[in-house]
């Protein structure tokens, strides 16, 4: 029944399919022994918390999921009280089990935390951090371990070895391994056998009186639904078909044509090789090619260290979990000055999956950073030319771009210069970044017709900005797009090269919160990044005129 | 001899003493036993690497050291081609190493590659994750762990258990858990005897050719010196005496006081219990104080959820350190809306350690974050105030305030509300954030004597901005001062909030490039942060007035 439901509501609304059929029997075994929401349980990532949203009172509202205005695919405290954390990227949970925990102690409370993350996560810093903490705290936690042997690629790594051979047969050396750090180890259970949990997590509820335990569980990716099953890569996250090509196609195809030609040329991924489109990099270059697992950090001092080794490093990531790697941009690639190449998939609103996976915010925190080129490609077409012309950037290159879009042509670029998409004699001239933001812009003088006109600018350099190009400029109105928030990106910019020039500047951009679930396209206009919002903007300015 | 010339630069241009001093017999083994340049070591945060640089052909310059325009304190690649890669925080070195091992395998070359480490960075996150990726990269590297049992403050947490073990007697258990990932282990040696390292390092570098090696040794901080042995926290770092009283003694008086009436105060640290001021706090109410070693992401999350839990917690942080926890700002606490307060201490230009320890991005990429406050105490004063101010504020909040200042005077703060601090009838305003900034101000307004006057604002809040007092202003030239990048700061939300207007707009703050180490005061004036420019902007628009 729960696995129907699920199946159903993810093959209308998009979802993760495969880890939720996978933890059903577990998710129902926790809610029959734990009291929720007295006990409390933080789900690491939360793209597994379904059966858990079915099992608290949000039945009849599933079909809503991921809809605006609907349930959230991840945990949300507004949404319920048996949401107590809210997650999206990996590796939190141990650390916010270990903070509900303390603050349970302090407040002289009785109930049980529980941090429920899978083997992916696990490898995480984060979780080591965490890890070394509970000696620190001493406080009682139950990890369940939700080992299935993969992340959205299959777990790689060492602690993944580890796994691996306790998975092979109970070890005394391994178990010590969890022992020295504090942990009671309980395993291995069959995740997906309610006769084998129930009597198991009674079991580790009792021993929390003594201290924290880790319960080891193996579970089935997709269990109970035979494609998952057979392929749990492709049916970890299931999308309503993206409207367009995907630009992550593009970027294996020309890292794969790039390295043929230069022997520097290395991939580097944190668990996402699919999703990044370098399945066919992995393909013909596996010893150039580097999948380390859910570590966006280390992977970006990889990087900075294969440059500063004379290696030309590709790496491809998501906007939303680049932020974890923020200080390794800054301290060890534009510190060091370093030719490292961001690719920045998923960068604007993403949509369905949330607050903490829209992409909004990279334009703003890479702007900060001394010495990094911001390149924001019109189609794919020209994400195609901007790797090419990266090839021979000696310093460090953020090259960003939303999941979908229109292939366009492949005509070279330089490094810091705009492009005129349409000249016309008119006071408003439109920068435009990001495949979003000119659509719309096109969008918007269709709408306005005869009615006024203006020329429309790929600014699709935020950094450096066209300095030249702007000084040249003599329209009287200037209007930035990006699919960005406004504060410290492409607009900010912009109004600091006027500053105190007679310029009318108006920025459309998103506002300053975090923007929730919905269909990508809706979300963007209704946080007013949409054509309406610049035909507004034109017809105020151009009145004015 | 090398110990005296380190003891004697030290004493004279400060500099981290007692972790030097430890690694003296460490340093000059692996030069006699590798062959740098060509092999290639890693420092790890970088600060232990005097030896290595007296060795390399930097005697001569030693006494420059942290001077402007002299010998970093950390290792820089334009210095020396012996220093290969640069570091600054904790944590990076196995994963650089790897990365410069990976490109000499590539490259068909053939070294030696060492990350040098402390067991202080042993804790941190990005170990494990490098750690992770050695049986996925498979190039051999050797880790020299330097364990002295201290990070600045002694290390903590399950990682320093197992290397106590190791330390009280070779357990074939914690060897294995080594083994696990790829390692060989060796150890344990004393590293402050050349008889037993010289031995080690050969056999390590035999079998470097079967795979990676950590080899385990065993140091003594402040090694030769009676004084740093005994005090090894209080000489890890020596400074100069710093000019004023310091921010952090603040902190720990008024959080000491505060947590007295409010039981909900806990105190989160990462390794920085005294430099923070955190000292008093710890001794008061160890139950509610988290020294969580070297895990700066760790101890966000820890905050998010022990405020989730009802808790009231006050994290204190350096500001360069808290890049981080960028992404756990973002996506645990700010995303949440969870009242956790960032007590941001050494922001702004702090000088001798250079580069990789400036404070100067802080206001930036908090500024871009939703529903966090930031608050710039002009004072330790203004700075008690706010700690106070910020008890009963239920939102995420940020203090930021340099190393040392005036004491001045404890009036209440209204979030989100400046202070004249000097009214004129003028043309000219001048919103000023923070001491360094108002200091200047001051100054300058001393400077111009009767030849010009301006108001002169605290700008104490750079979010949310006090709209309501710059829609009211009626001066036309508006002067911002920051002791951070101009780029994303209080400038840019200033100019966006006079857009279109007709005022003059000035932003004073340091330039887009990253900041070389030196006297703090003279580099904030070399980049552009001084009363002189002040001066030079007053006099130009009083002129055009």
């Amino acid at each position: 029944m729960l696995r129907e439901e699920i199946v159903r509501t993810v093959s209308v609304r998009g979802g993760h399919l495969s880890s939720n059929l996978g933890a059903v029997e577990l998710t129902v075994a926790m809610h029959r022994v734990f009291a929720f929401p007295k006990d409390e349980i933080v789900f690491d990532v939360g793209h597994q918390c379904y059966t858990h949203k079915l099992l608290s009172g949000r039945a009849e509202a599933f079909d809503t999921l991921r809809r605006r205005g609907g349930l959230s695919g991840f945990p949300k405290r507004k949404e319920s009280a048996y949401d107590v954390y809210e997650t999206g990227h990996a590796g939190t949970s141990i650390s916010a089990a270990l903070g509900l925990a303390k603050a349970r102690d302090l407040k002289g409370e009785d109930r049980a935390v529980i941090a429920f993350i899978g083997d992916g996560s696990f490898n995480n810093g984060l979780i080591y951090e965490a890890l070394n903490s509970l000696n620190i705290l001493k406080t009682p936690i139950l990890i369940v371990l939700n080992d299935n042997g993969m992340s959205i690629s299959p777990t790689v790594g060492g602690t993944h070895a580890v796994l691996e051979e306790l998975r092979a047969g109970f070890d005394a050396e391994d178990v010590k391994l969890f022992e020295r750090y504090g942990l009671t180890y309980m395993g291995i259970y069959n995740g997906n056998s309610l006769e084998e949990l129930l009597p198991a997590f009674e079991e580790a509820k009792q021993k929390l009186k003594g201290g924290s335990v880790l319960l080891h569980v193996v579970t089935r990716k997709g269990q109970g639904h035979p494609f998952c099953e057979s392929a749990p890569v492709e049916t970890h996250g299931v999308s309503p078909s993206s409207a367009g090509k995907e630009y992550s196609a593009a970027l294996g195809e020309e890292l794969c044509a790039l390295a043929k030609e230069d022997g520097r040329i290395v991939a580097v991924t944190a668990a996402m090789t699919d999703s990044l489109g370098l399945r066919p990099f992995f393909a013909q270059y596996p010893e150039r090619a580097f999948d380390v697992g859910i570590c966006e950090e280390h992977a970006a001092v990889l990087c900075a260290a294969m440059a500063a080794g004379g290696m030309k490093p590709y790496y491809a990531i998501y906007s939303t979990f680049l932020q974890r790697a923020f200080d390794e941009v800054i301290h060890d690639v534009c510190g060091q000055n370093l030719p490292v190449t961001f690719c920045i998939d998923r960068a604007g609103i993403t949509g369905t999956d949330g607050e903490t996976h829209q992409g909004v915010f990279d334009l703003s925190y890479l702007s900060l950073i001394p010495q990094l080129a911001i390149a924001i490609p019109k189609d794919i077409g020209e994400m195609r030319a901007m790797l090419r012309a990266s090839v021979n950037y000696n310093a460090p290159l953020a090259i960003r771009y939303p999941r979908a879009g229109q292939e366009g042509v492949v005509a070279p670029v330089e490094i810091g210069k705009f492009e005129v998409l349409h000249s016309t004699v008119s006071d408003i001239i439109v920068l435009a970044a990001g495949e979003r933001a000119i659509k719309l812009a096109e969008k918007a003088r269709e709408m306005l017709g005869g009615e006024a006109d203006f020329t429309l600018v790929n600014a699709r350099f935020v950094k450096p900005l066209d300095i030249q190009f702007l000084s040249e400029r003599r329209e009287r109105v200037v209007i930035t797009v990006e699919d960005n928030v406004v504060r410290g990106g492409l607009g900010d910019a912009v109004n600091k090269f006027y500053l105190n020039s007679n310029k009318t500047l108006v920025n459309i951009g998103y506002p300053d919160l975090f923007i929730p679930h919905g269909e990508p396209g809706a979300l963007a206009e209704e946080f007013g990044v949409s054509a309406e919002a610049l035909v507004r903007a034109v017809r105020e300015h151009h009145a004015r005129g």
